[in-house]
C-alpha cells in the first residue's frame, strides 16, 4: 500500500460568510453548519484513511494561529503557510515538494477545507477507491460531484460514460475525462445536467505526488523552477525569504486550468454523499434543518409569525416579526439583514467596508 | 398671571420600543427621535413658558436615577416616585397634592413625557392660552390633536364647533367637549374623520390644581382620601411607607375615564403642530427624515437593494441586501428584525422573554 497524505487547502478569506468571516477568521475556520468548525470536520472526515502525522494544511500567516489552535493532533511543521494567496497551482506544488521530499510516490488527497458531505462513509469508499486508481495508474485523479440542480456557480467535468477499452477502471465505476468545461450559463448547465455525462468539479485531487509534480513541470514550466528554488531552501535560515521572493514572482493560476485540463487520461469519479461547497447564506439555508415554518436557528431567538428565516443570534437574542425569507446573522459588532437568493450580494458589504477602510470589521 | 407648574408623567414602561426600551431605559428617557431623550425634549420645550424649578416629574424609583441624570437643572425633589404605576388619575393627584401646597390657584400643565411637536412654537401658543383659559374659567382644559388619519388607536373628543353663547372662549378657538368617545373601530373613525369635530385625546391636560383635586375629590372620592392621607404624610419620616400602602390600595384609573368623562364644563383646544405619541417603530418610521429610497438609518450601516427600511445599528454596523419594508433594530445584547406595520407584536417578543423570564432583556 502507498504511503497517503492529505493537503487541505485553507486560505480562503471568504467574504460570502461576512459577518461571521473575517480576515482572521473565515469559512473554514467556523461552525457554519453542525458541530466542529469546517477544517476540523474535513480532518475528522478523513482520519479513518489517513493518520495526522500524514495530514497537512496550506494556510497564510493571519490565519496559520487559529488553524493551528483548531487542529492540536497535527504536527506543527504540517502546517505550511503561503505568503500571499495564489489560487490552487502553487498551493498544491508547494505542498508537493515536502510532500516529495518523504516519498515521491506517495500519493496526495487534496482537499478543500470548506466542503461538507453527508454521507462520509460513501466519500471514504471513494477516497480509498481514488487512491488505488491515482497509485496504480500514475495518473490524476478526481471527484465529480453527481448534479442535483442546473447550478451556474460550478465548473464541469464530461466523462467518458461508455467502456471504450481503454479504461480498466471503467467497472469499478472510475472514468476518463472527455473534457473541462467552464462555469456555464443557465442554458448550457441544464444542457449539462439532462445529458446525464456530466459531473461537478469539486476542487478534490488524487494523485502520486511524483505525477503532479511533473505535470506542473511540463505545464507550468515557470512556476515549476520557481518551486524548486523553494525546495532548495527547504530547511535553510532564508527559506522564508525564498517563498516571499518566489510567490511575488509566481503566476496566480488554478490547478484546473493550469494543468487538469491539459493532462492527458485525468480519471473522474462520480460522487454521490450529498456534497456542499457551501458557498454562501443561502446554501447554509438550503442543507440546514429546519422547523415545521422553515425557520432554522443558531443561538437564542424568538420568531414571530416567521417563515423561511435563517438566524444566526450569536452572543446576542434575535428577534423576528412577521418576516419571511430572510437570512439574518448577527455577531458581537454586525448584523446582516439578507433576502433568501440575494446572499451572493454579501460581498458588496464587505467590498464596501474595505473601501471606507473599515478594517475591524474585516 | 398665575403660577405655572408643569408635571411630566414618566412612569411607562415602553415595551413597544424592545430592544431599545427596557425596564431601566423606557422609551421616555431614550433617544428615539432626532437629537436629545424624549423627556428631555418635553421639558425643553416648555421651558420658554415655564421654569425649571416649577417642572415636576412624576416616574418610578427604577427609573428615578436616570431621570434625574438626564434632566440636571429640574431640582431633586421635583422627581417624585409611584411604588407602582396605577395609571394616570392617581399620579396627577399626587403631584397635585405638592403644587396645591405652594399655591392652591397654580395652574398644573400635565405632559406625557414621550410625545413630539413638530410646531413647537405653535404648540407654546396653545399651552399659553390654555394656560389662561384654565385660571380664568377655573375649568379643566385639554388639548386635543386634529386628526389626520382614521386612526384607531387612539381616543377621540367631539367639541361643540358652533358659537352657542355660553362659550366665551369661542373666538380665541377655545371649544367646549361635546363627549369623550373610546377608541374606535375603523368604520367609526372614519366616520369621526369625516365629521370634522372629533379630535384626537392627547393626553395632555391644563387646570388649576385646586379645580382638578375638587374634581377628584367629586368622581373618585376613595382615592382622593387616599390622596389625603399621602398629603398628610408629605414631609414625615414615614412618607415612602404611606405612599406604598396608599398605592396597593389605590384603585388604577385613567383620568380621561375617572374624571375627564364626568366633568361639566371641559374645555378643549385643536391642537394642529405635527404631534405624535410615537407610539411604535411604524410610527418613528412614519415621522423619520429618509433618503430617495425610503430608507431611515441611525447608527452606522450599509444598505444594498434596500427600500423603505428603518434602521437602528447602536455600536454596531448593520448591512441589509436586497430587503423591503422593514424595522431592524440592534441594541448591545438584541436585534429586532419586523416588517413595517406589524411592530405592534413587538410586544410578543417581550412576552416572550418575560415568561421565559430572561430577565437581562427586559
Amino acid at each position: 500500500m502507498p504511503n497517503v497524505y492529505a493537503v487541505i487547502m485553507a486560505g480562503g478569506v471568504g467574504t460570502r460568510f461576512w459577518p461571521r468571516s473575517r480576515e482572521k477568521s473565515p469559512k473554514q475556520l467556523l461552525e457554519i453548519v453542525g458541530k466542529g468548525t469546517m477544517i476540523q470536520n474535513t480532518v475528522n472526515r478523513i482520519s479513518d484513511l489517513i493518520e495526522p502525522k500524514n495530514i497537512m494544511v496550506v494556510t497564510n500567516k493571519i490565519q496559520k494561529p487559529m488553524v493551528t489552535k483548531q487542529l492540536p493532533n497535527l504536527p506543527e511543521e504540517n502546517i505550511i503557510t503561503e505568503p500571499i494567496g495564489r489560487n490552487t497551482a502553487p498551493c498544491i506544488g508547494l505542498a508537493g515538494l515536502f510532500v516529495r521530499r518523504i516519498d515521491p510516490e506517495a500519493v496526495m488527497v487534496v482537499l478543500p477545507a470548506d466542503h461538507i458531505m453527508q454521507d462520509e462513509e460513501e466519500f471514504r469508499r471513494l477516497l480509498r477507491l481514488a487512491t488505488w486508481v491515482a497509485y496504480e495508474s500514475g495518473k490524476l485523479v478526481t471527484v465529480g460531484i453527481q448534479p442535483t440542480r442546473p447550478e451556474t456557480g460550478y465548473g464541469y467535468i464530461q466523462v467518458i460514460d461508455e467502456d471504450d477499452g481503454k479504461n480498466p477502471y471503467f467497472q469499478k465505476g472510475v472514468f476518463k475525462v472527455k473534457t473541462f468545461a467552464e462555469k456555464p450559463n443557465v442554458e448550457t448547465a441544464k444542457v449539462f445536467l439532462e445529458s446525464g455525462d456530466f459531473v461537478w468539479n469539486s476542487g478534490m485531487f488524487i494523485w502520486r505526488v511524483d505525477a503532479i509534480m511533473r505535470e506542473i513541470e511540463t505545464h507550468l514550466p515557470e512556476m515549476y523552477q520557481e518551486l524548486l528554488k523553494i525546495d532548495d531552501a527547504i530547511g535553510a535560515e532564508d527559506y522564508d525569504n525564498v517563498v516571499e521572493t518566489t510567490y511575488k514572482i509566481i503566476r496566480g493560476i488554478s490547478i484546473d486550468y493550469g494543468v487538469m485540463e491539459k493532462a492527458k487520461d485525468v480519471y473522474v469519479l462520480r460522487g454521490n454523499f450529498g456534497w456542499s461547497d457551501v458557498g454562501s447564506w443561502d446554501e447554509v439555508y438550503r442543507i440546514a434543518g429546519k422547523d415545521e415554518n422553515g425557520n432554522s436557528v443558531t443561538g437564542q431567538a424568538f420568531l414571530h409569525n416567521t417563515k423561511n428565516t435563517l438566524v444566526y443570534s450569536g452572543t446576542k437574542i434575535v428577534a423576528t416579526v412577521g418576516v419571511d425569507d430572510l437570512i439574518i446573522i448577527s455577531t458581537d459588532d454586525a448584523v446582516l439583514v439578507c433576502k433568501q437568493g440575494q446572499s451572493q450580494d454579501v460581498k458588496e458589504a464587505v467590498d464596501y467596508l474595505r473601501r471606507k477602510q473599515k478594517v475591524d470589521y474585516l
